[in-house]
């Protein structure tokens, strides 16, 4: 990716593939069908069944290309972020697609665009379980992880999660295959996108860590040049903490 | 851009046209011809005159779009960035192309690539000139406007700018239309890329203040992930100050 | 200041004289006087006439020592700030006093504990008026300056300045000695404090530039941890925007 | 802590206990004898004992007040931190003592300066071992973790830690209860501190994690304003990455 030289070592971001591992935060919960509907490009209709389920997830990861280098100097490798999924249907299949992304590095964000990802710049914060002393939940029953996001300078989501226990699942809004939108705008604002893909992808190599179950407690909130708020939460369903590694390899054009 | 929804509100910039105030301290000075050359795409030329003539910039802007809502919200509209230019040729013509771009707000990171300038995330710091009190230096001969950038918490350039009095010119390297590429590989990684133009673009509504000129000075460092070291400083040129107001419009599609 | 060095080259702040030049917009407001009395310190009245006058002010900086060599170094020369000023009287005297002040870099959060000022850090954003292009407002009769603080990634205020035109005067709220309070709690969290001075001082070599006058708009947010919308505003006196510079060269303890 | 209000909500950090559990990465090296000495306060002898033995520690914090409401609001409990670490004597008792720190958040600096830690603002990372996935070390034999400080944009120190495997023992430098000095100048430049303790503190409620050891590899650079690269390695003594939990209750003052 940009900027590209002969040398090539100037790259927002080396190239695929993509190694993850990090703590991983999902809460889901249900708000009006039409809100995701808003939110889905022509062609991409909601989900047959449970089609206002939501996934607002935070994660803080550590990433690294094949060479791994970046590990050793992790500010080109550690980064947050906090991301709504929601699923929609084409063509006979049902998928998982990203709504609104918020991270807080420039790679990330250059990754997520290769990926179809609509990120924009944000802070996120998210109480990490503990071990030794008392400055943190126990991954528990009863144990309380908050999570936050900004923009801008304000507050966009605040939320809880309150462990009930040990789970098998891990959530069911962000396990299917992704169908991403990849797009670009023409040089020439009247002309036609000069990139309006629809993709797919999946992680590969994945592996997960033990998945503790709760309760979930989501609060939005408005903002200008923001419409996360527009999902508001109806019902919430519940949520999942886990480790998670995965593998980015590529996708699939689909159109 | 991304990402799209139906009511449009949550892009991470606003379409079109985009306006610009701010100051610009732009560094003139020879590298060796070939590392320009290893910046360009193929079928772009070095300029046939001084053909190693770069500009070395630091731009201090605040911008909005047409209904200039963000100008009261300026966190959403004031930017820092530094940046490389070079001359280059095509087709018998000469542009100017901008190498390598940092700046410190996802917005413009954005209105970036949508142009092609290749911005990635950094940290830029500028002198300001002050017309009252100690603690900053006159626009007039014997002030020095110090500048520095940084991506990754390590500085990846610093400079000076000794005043010598007011010019006419600003600078001839950054002085011609554009030439950008607009990339975006492939989601298949094996696959061509997905978006591969070249454009042009160039800025209407110039209004610009008056300019003092003056002594650069130069330091570029190395770093894990960057080339701007490549550029080597090996003849300063001239230095120039000056406030520049300019409205983007679009561009035009070569290839 | 800390860390204190037989070489004396790594203090926080290099020590006084400490030199200013900026941008400072002042709103001025009233609020119940109540709201007032309850930052003051035992022993500080509230002032005998327009008790509930509260001053929102926010500065951008640019600062130095003696040497002026961080003024090349601008990371280390710039800053922001917000910060409220209320008066109060004692010994028959009336003072300015800061109550809550919020700044963006850690050498002048150390000024402001020697000097009294209680800092914490934050995030600023201040319109910056333009003499070309449109993206701000020009210094003259309808333009809007926009200024915003947020800490801990919330909003805690918004404020807009609505120019009306030139002003003979720039505020009456921060324009009399200050009166602050230098207080550490002893390392013994029973034992009574190590610091609890009463402390006045004054700026020198005060340079001012024309202010401009309008009407001044402020909304004050609550938070966890801040008490800045304790100062409600009941009535708005006036906004002033000017450029100031100035010198600290210590002060005077009372008590 | 400032600001002070009647209220009492708007403390930069609330009273003491103050509660701790995170990651804490010990790298114990040798310099000159006369580097450390030039770091001690009057009154202050190098240890009797390896007296140019110095820990360079990071550690990745989360803290709380006995509320314990900030871990819900991680923003206000999670912080970064570098700091340096050596052993000094004082009437026939050796201490362990912090003579440069830097962290990420203005509540930990402002706890630091209550506890005599000479804190500036800084920007730390430290690579976090996994237990999923390939993006990260093993706690084990061969894993490796690398960490960087930087402040003002440039970088101050770079390192890596090499695991061998477990160990029993965690480091002897920074394993004394603390001699740190709380400090404030007079108000008046001219006049005696205004504050100069010598105060000593241990940790309570020490919850320990295992400890894996390894190879030590650091490298300091200068940088205007720092005096940490006077700390020169010339001999490593051992890394060492282990959890931490404590709860600091407060301190005595000896002098």
């Amino acid at each position: 990716m940009h900027p590209r030289t002969t040398r090539g070592a100037a790259s927002i971001v080396p190239p695929p593939p993509w190694h993850y591992s990090g703590d991983v935060l999902t809460l889901e919960y249900r708000t009006e069908p039409a809100n995701v509907a808003a939110l889905l490009p022509a062609g991409v209709d909601l989900a047959p069944e449970d089609p206002g389920a939501v996934a607002l997830i935070w994660a803080d990861w550590q990433s690294c290309s094949d060479s791994g280098e970046e590990l050793l100097d992790p500010v080109r490798s550690q980064y947050k972020e906090c991301f709504v999924v929601v699923r929609c249907a084409r063509a006979g299949t049902t998928y998982s697609r990203c709504v609104f992304i918020w991270v807080d590095k420039d790679f990330a964000l250059a990754r997520g665009w290769y990926q179809g990802y609509p990120k924009k710049i944000g802070a996120m914060w998210m109480t990490r379980p503990v071990t030794v002393g008392t400055a943190g939940p126990r991954l528990e029953a009863g144990g309380v992880i908050g999570a936050t996001l900004a923009a801008n300078d304000r507050r966009l989501a605040e939320a809880r999660f309150t462990i009930s226990g040990p789970s098998q699942a891990g959530g069911f809004v962000n396990a299917l295959p992704m169908l991403h939108s990849r797009w670009m705008p023409s040089i020439d604002p009247d002309a036609p996108p000069a990139l309006d893909e629809l993709v797919t992808m999946s992680s590969t190599n994945v592996d997960l860590g033990p998945v503790v179950t709760g309760e979930a407690d989501v609060r939005l909130f408005d903002a200008p040049g923001e419409e996360l708020a527009t999902l508001e939460p109806l019902e919430t369903i519940a949520g999942y903490w886990r480790q998670v590694g995965a593998t980015f390899t590529g996708g699939e054009r689909l159109i």
